[in-house]
């Protein structure tokens, strides 16, 4: 067990609230106690004994108490090693005596962050004495316990209790993990915030951080745990307003679903995603064509799926949805009758997204302890489209085209998407080969909406490689491809594209997604 | 430019060497240097002049030293703000003069990780006092200059001599950025060894930290910026022994060729990888065979994949390996003669990932600014196999069902393999529709190696939600299935098999991919 008996404590914290918790086991096992400014006061009020760091240290608070721990008699009183004979007799000698228990949380910088304060005001509140403290407990766990949040003070009174004003070493070093992920933490939302203000973008040592939202009944799999993390505290303002809690595939789907949508023009269009990738999208300027647009684009696959609504959903769109079975239902908002008929639904969960909020600018993909880190995808490719045939693109099919290339941006690669009008027809995705992806596009059409593929338009998220995907594509009535360029081939890829009599525009924007 | 003069220096290096490089500048603008212990002893042997920190502050070393920077004359001529009054009449009253540059590394706690001292000894190498001279000053970046990093001193000089003694805000404010980082870095390293030693998986606050291995020449696509990050310092023994640079995806492709190689049998197998998906792996008896079938199972997607060769590649594999365009080899290594034919090729990379080790047990999602973290998949079936057809499989057929049902673990879903013997004839990924992906599989194995489909065997990494697959695959002759069951339709799906005459098999594991 390695019990170490408990004779003196330093509490600092910037959370006043639940003291009254924890002082009174703190005196029944007299456990005295050193504290300063604001706790002091409080520890007072609530008609405790306790010495202030000053009169301890006898070193006058000064700078408005930015140093005032920071000072030998504390820091010796934390970190000597009670067994080293030779720590003991320095001790002695300068009459410190040791301290035992460290009560310290930290300055809320990141909620401070939060509030929009200027900046010399933000800096101010970066904790120095409250993290040394923190970490100069926690690295001396062997001798000292560290409660570096009021959440842990139950835990301690009952250990307290439990060992008769001790502490286990079991106990003690898990404060000091959860000491050391706090100062961590803490200094990594300093250290992105202050890299994000001057631009770093690849600094030379990075650190990520999140808090933990909640622990999922499995991960990807139901042998693997998992959790879901973040570094806001309202999961960016998803509002789950009906339903089971979400999984981990749920989870992904969810941002695929939400990726597209932003995507799309303000309050218009519908997205459906599987396996977190997109299986029909839509843009018309109806809530409800747009959703049977998608849907019919592969209605067997948007089975079990998560369909994303940039708008109100309305009671006549509520209806249309509940003939199908989604999993999540996302959309800006739901009429409240139009919820009372969703809510009938017991399996599905309904998500309100109005408040969601994309923050981040950087993509991260981890492979084992390797991670690559790369801007989001986020180009407009407007004003890079030139197009390579005899054959020009009409208003319209210019319009169709540009949508199908941006619904490419989110499928998985090889991505070939098909497009008439404003909504997917047919979405070829996750091939090794393009023109394989070709093949599962014009066949879904072929399948589900053959009447729509004459006239449509195709996009390709990368270069075609050889001309056999423009004669698979023309071969089902296909009049028109946007894709990247770039290929060796695009002279053969062109003139395959002039033979067939259709319409090829470039992008100089390739759009893999893995 | 808010120019700020350095009048006093105080030098605590963990690295002494490059101090010759500093110190003649630091004399040049009569700039004062307060030191300790080896640092001190170092800078004097160098002749220059400098006043032990004890002597300072009057404070005598103690505690083997873990306290001789942790006093208030110290951090309060770091911390107070220049043009603060109140501050300043403190400062005069106390006699304390300011200190205007911090050059202060850290205990290279991450270093001795890889030392394998004993968990006390590692202890004692986090560092404190360090940690808060350097915090101090990067907070009071407006007044103060830190210097955390010895790569930093060219920079610190040339600013030095460019600004006559003084240093600009601009670059105070990113030698603070850079601090920060170095402090979120270090205590991230500490707080994951801690929590993995005392097996915290998912901690209420996480960190992740990186080094910064190289800037790519862009991210997934040209108009991504992009990096590499690693937490280990040889990217886990990845040699690289020919070739151009990787790229963001080549890395991406590696890695899922490489998790797929250390799933086959040691020294034995090759995988095929493109787009990140596999789309030709076996495991036969001989190299060259276990290339060839890999390669047959899709040539043309194989054009300018990734190859995992989990063998020394011989002469005769080079000459095989040297007839495909592949963007990368990686293998066990190479014979000096097959070296010598595949340096041929300009455009490939050769990659030796002998020394290569996947130390990670967690796997990480990021969606934006939100994480999903969970344990690898890495679970053996072989316990869980349940024969629920009347006919039963051979152990042959056994054999191979187990090996394709591994290969779908890594193939993204819906993932369905078709397997003759220990060859994959046949991927199906990435599809919304588990029926779109049988069709897929069969429809490649069909057109590359329709001889082998006779008697093959088929994985899927999930439950059949319908018999139509069953029926899809029974069609083409496939003869065995492995899944891992579940459906309510479960019945269904096995009274197809029967009636097919199929031996089915099932797991109770699912490998969802995504």
């Amino acid at each position: 067990m390695n019990l170490k008996k408990i004779k003196r404590a330093i509490v600092s914290v910037s959370d006043k609230s639940n003291l009254e918790s924890l002082l009174p086991t703190l005196k029944k096992f007299n456990i005295k106690i050193i504290s300063s400014g604001a706790s002091f006061k409080k520890i007072r009020s609530l008609k405790y004994d306790c010495v202030d760091v000053s009169s301890y240290t006898g070193f006058d608070e000064m700078l408005d108490g930015r140093v005032k721990t920071l000072h030998p008699k504390i820091h010796a009183g934390i970190l000597n090693i009670r067994k080293n004979k030779k720590h003991k007799k320095d001790l002695i000698k300068l009459k410190i005596p040791n301290i035992d228990l460290v009560i310290v949380d930290l300055y809320p910088f990141e909620k401070k962050l939060t509030e929009k304060l200027n900046f010399k005001k933000l800096v101010e509140h970066i904790d120095i004495g409250g993290s040394t403290l923190i970490r100069a407990a926690a690295k001396n766990f062997n001798d000292v316990t560290i409660i570096s949040n009021i959440s842990d003070y139950k835990m301690l009174v009952k250990e307290l209790k439990k060992n008769k004003g001790s502490t286990s070493i079991k106990f003690r070093e898990l404060m000091s993990a959860k000491a050391f992920n706090l100062t961590a933490y803490y200094d990594s939302v300093i250290s992105n915030w202050i890299n994000s203000r001057i631009n770093i973008k690849f600094p030379s040592k990075k650190t990520l951080h999140g808090k933990l939202i909640e622990n999922l009944r499995y991960g990807e799999n139901p042998h693997q745990k998992g959790s879901l993390y973040s570094s806001s505290d309202n999961l960016s303002g998803l509002k789950k307003i009906h339903g089971k809690s979400l999984s981990y595939n749920n989870y992904n789907d969810i941002y695929s679903a939400l990726s597209i949508a932003k995507s799309l023009k303000k309050n218009k269009g519908v997205a459906i995603i599987k396996h977190a990738n997109p299986c029909g999208v839509s843009e018309e300027n109806t809530q409800i064509k747009s959703f049977k647009n998608a849907l019919n684009c592969d209605p067997i696959s948007a089975f079990g799926g998560a369909v994303a609504i940039n708008s109100i959903v309305s009671k006549q769109l509520a209806i249309e949805l509940n003939k199908v079975f989604f999993e999540i239902i996302l959309s800006k908002g739901f009429k409240e009758d139009a919820l009372k008929i969703l809510k009938k639904r017991k399996n599905v969960r309904l998500i309100d997204f109005s408040k969601f909020d994309f923050t981040s600018n950087e993509q991260l993909l981890f492979l084992g302890n390797t991670f690559l880190v790369q801007d989001v995808n986020n180009i407009l490719i407007n004003k890079k489209i030139k197009v390579v045939t005899s054959k020009k693109p009409t208003s319209n099919q210019l319009k169709s085209l540009k949508f199908a290339f941006n619904i490419c941006k989110f499928a998985k690669s090889n991505a070939i998407v098909l497009v008439n009008k404003n909504s997917t027809i047919g979405i070829g995705s996750g091939q090794p080969s393009r023109l394989d992806s070709c093949k599962i596009a014009s066949q879904k059409a072929l399948k589900y909406l053959p009447e729509k593929i004459i006239n449509s338009v195709a996009a390709s998220d990368a270069f075609f490689p050889f001309p056999d995907g423009i004669q698979e594509l023309a071969r089902f009535g296909i009049k028109a491809i946007i894709q990247p360029g770039g290929s060796i081939n695009d002279r053969k890829v062109i003139q395959a594209a002039n033979k067939a009599g259709l319409v090829m525009v470039f992008t100089e924007t390739r759009h893999f997604k893995h």
